[in-house]
């Protein structure tokens, strides 16, 4: 069995499922409406859509005729608090980065210092 | 060509995968060492590691015998940055479940006042 986490991150390794998202995140709509802006057909959408669905990212009305699509938050909200467990990571990295940077700033300024004395 | 974006989440849609990404975040080590908890193959193990090396999760030092692996920040950051847009978006709906949450409280507790009335 794939865990929940999986097959989110498997639903955005693509880009037209990734923009399809952001517009879900401005509001509910249609398909059609949702297959505007790509040029692939809607078949292709379809199948986009149904990725995101068995992700729980979104889920389709069964009332309106229309079947809007809404984006869902909880696939997206254990997205973050995973990603969160790195930030210490990454921030204690960019630190170093920084120390380093400034090291070599400071023995650039000796450096031009020792060459403008007389 | 597949963007750098979609070669991440495709990276950390395992659970192997993300399980070797947790280890090194606490620090470099051999191949062998990162295959002990698991209970697959060597092979597998190195096949895990290219998928993280080609999405730049992860780099392998070519100095060393033991050619360590090392994991790295930058896509760790751009998934950060991804999942940073949609925030608001499920604040906003968070809150708007609270508020939901609340009146149902407030109903719920105006009914048990009615019936304790004499």
């Amino acid at each position: 069995m794939i865990d929940h986490l999986s097959t989110t991150f498997a639903a955005l390794s693509d880009p037209t499922r990734r923009a399809i998202l952001a517009r879900l995140a401005m509001g509910e709509t249609s398909v059609k409406e949702l297959a505007e802006p790509f040029s692939i057909s809607a078949p292709s959408i379809t199948k986009h859509l149904k990725v995101l669905e068995r992700a729980g990212l979104i889920t389709r009305s069964r009332d309106a005729q229309w079947r809007p699509c809404r984006l869902e938050a909880a696939p997206l909200l254990a997205v973050s608090d995973w990603i969160e467990n790195y930030r210490r990571f990454w921030e204690h990295r960019m630190n170093r980065l920084d120390d380093y940077l400034s090291t070599l700033e400071i023995k650039e300024a000796r450096k031009h210092a020792r060459k403008r004395k007389p």
